[in-house]
């Protein structure tokens, strides 16, 4: 039996508002689905490396993916994008995914490496925060729900000559805006440079490094006051750790873990303490306890179940299909069963036999080949 | 008596071809200078943090430095200007100073930190060596005599997407050139991909730390060939190791030496081999040594002698002003007799008695004071 998703947008989730969308897909399509049998596997697809490279699709993962829908277009297998990468909020990940893969991408499929940091809305409630990272970092956030956020880009305009580099930089980011913006309001820069900044988010790569590590200096150093004294350092949360990772490139390149390795090193000659930090993002366990959730819902929603929270059903095996073995791999390997390992060598690893540090469950060469092992294995034409 | 200094451009200098300039001066001034007493001490002023906060004079620095000549403008001090800041070429920097400081500057007085890689000419001759910094980095390196050099804007842009972040970074370089040019000429592409970068000069600081982490990387763990297998490292230089150093903005910013820790830190975890580097600048006591011959040809040319390379006179003292304890009054203690070391307070140190690791042999709030107490130190009104 099969169930259809359908593409809807994610506005300010949390995991405690499910249950009113999962009774709207419900309610549309309990017609559909009564009869279906209930899937006992699912599958974790990371993006980049396994299904892109950049923006190109790669190992023929539109292919892949439409294996997972029966001719009519109605997903057959739960399956869920697992990536560290991110920027943008879910329900723009889905529809760009969508575009690209040919497949229609429900938002709740989509777990960023970000993604968790909507379960620390309350800690901060209207307290200050900073969001850093390329694409829209402040606008995750605020879809997240956090009340007061900026952008690394805005805080830093209104810190004059914060970035002794800046008069180098004649750019702007890619939304357009203007990264030397006039500071007309002379009562919200005072408000802003005078309000403590309590946490720093790292929610994609930083793309200037530079400043983003002066002013995250600046932050740290003094407990969220640029240009002040030392002070209690304020929370610092990464959305993953990844040191490499593969883009358009042949080489792997610099992900976040690198970025962290940097401003670390800095921080820790200059201040007395040792920087503190909470990284996300596989390979940590609870990203694998978290997917296995989201997978079971995006099965629940399908199967005519009224509550979505209950152990409708129980996954012997759930796939995770990557190809960063001290990631993908090592995360599935810790986080135990049902969690079968498939490592795929169209990205990072580039090996013939098996990783030695992080051997996964199945090495294949392409993303549709391990869709092919999967349904193989699962007695699935 | 007096001496009078005029800017003149340096063409390609090197030290060897120092006696054809003072005999050039000679010519000209001989018959001014004849009776002039032979100057018994010099000064090396630092820029940052002691003249120059940013664009800005600060510690009466244009009084200060006014009183080294006489009412009808004639030199009555051998000075230099000694900083490991740079990226432009000695005749640019002397020509800006004396604007802003209101002097003229001969290109002979400004002692830069990438100054001394003029000696590494002949070691790589035609050899690709790559130049990174703010400024005209490759301009530099091409005026001390290197004939194969890009700077590492222009060599990136060789190479397709080996900087994931540059759809992010909408901007272009100060001088105009685009950051991502079109490169039409498809053998010029060919024939730098794969030639091998001898060796890489971080001449000033470093604009884009992400992307140039990433290609310097890419450069050192290949042996020189992005893209490619790994190799024996390529040479690597830093102008200077400064960690922090006095800007316009209240605290001090990031310097080259923050930059060579982030490289280093994230370098190390992806090699083997740790990486291998040579840091020229203050407090390198060579420095302080290259500072002195500086000073004694900017008084011998003035003192009628046709020879600059005898030793026709042996400082008592000399003078460094400087702002950072670790940096300038380090070196001037390492560097030992005749260097008297004076710490002003406008800079990096900003602390009410002496430093505690590198005390300085006196304490001063602004240049001008310095240059005051020299003035009565030495007898002269």
């Amino acid at each position: 039996m099969s169930f259809r998703i359908f593409s809807k947008p994610l506005r300010n989730r949390s995991r405690s508002r499910l249950p009113p969308l999962s009774s709207i897909l419900l309610r549309s399509f309990s017609h559909t689905f009564s009869q279906f049998t209930r899937p006992t596997f699912g599958i974790a697809f990371d993006i980049d490396g396994v299904l892109l490279r950049g923006d190109a699709p790669i190992g023929g993962s539109p292919q892949a993916l439409r294996k997972l829908y029966d001719d009519s277009g109605v997903l057959r297998v739960p399956y869920i994008f697992l990536t560290n990468g991110g920027g943008v909020r879910e329900s723009k990940r889905a529809s760009d995914l969508s575009e690209v893969l040919g497949v229609n991408i429900s938002p709740l499929q989509v777990v960023q490496g970000h993604s968790p940091f909507k379960h620390l809305v309350n800690r901060y409630e209207n307290k200050l925060v900073i969001a850093v990272g390329k694409g829209e970092p402040a606008a995750v956030m605020s879809e997240y729900g956090f009340r007061n956020v900026l952008s690394i880009d805005e805080y830093t305009s209104f810190f004059d000559n914060i970035d002794p580099l800046a008069p180098y930089k004649k750019w702007t980011t890619i939304n357009g805006a203007n990264h030397e913006k006039t500071i007309s309001n002379l009562a919200e820069k005072k408000k802003v440079c005078s309000e403590r900044v309590d946490a720093a988010f790292i929610v994609s790569d930083s793309v200037d490094w530079s400043r983003d590590i002066q002013v995250l200096c600046d932050i740290l150093r003094t407990g969220g006051l640029p240009g002040r004294e030392f002070g209690h350092q304020p929370n610092l949360y990464f959305a993953h750790d990844d040191l490499e990772y593969q883009a358009a490139f042949p080489c792997e390149r610099f992900g976040m873990g690198a970025f962290r390795i940097a401003l670390e090193s800095i921080y820790n000659k200059i201040h007395p303490h040792a920087l503190q930090y909470t990284c996300y993002g596989k390979p940590n366990p609870l990203v694998f306890r978290n997917a296995e959730a989201v997978l079971k819902l995006v099965s629940s929603v399908h199967q005519n179940k009224m509550d979505a929270n209950t152990e409708t059903n129980h996954f012997k095996t759930l796939y995770m299909i990557g190809d960063n073995p001290s990631v993908d791999i090592n995360g599935a390997i810790q986080a135990g069963s049902p969690w079968f390992s498939i490592l795929t060598r169209t990205g990072v690893f580039k090996g013939r036999e098996n990783h030695d540090k992080h051997p996964a469950d199945l090495v294949v060469n392409t993303v549709e080949e391990a869709v092919d092992y999967i349904f193989k294995k699962e007695g699935i034409c």
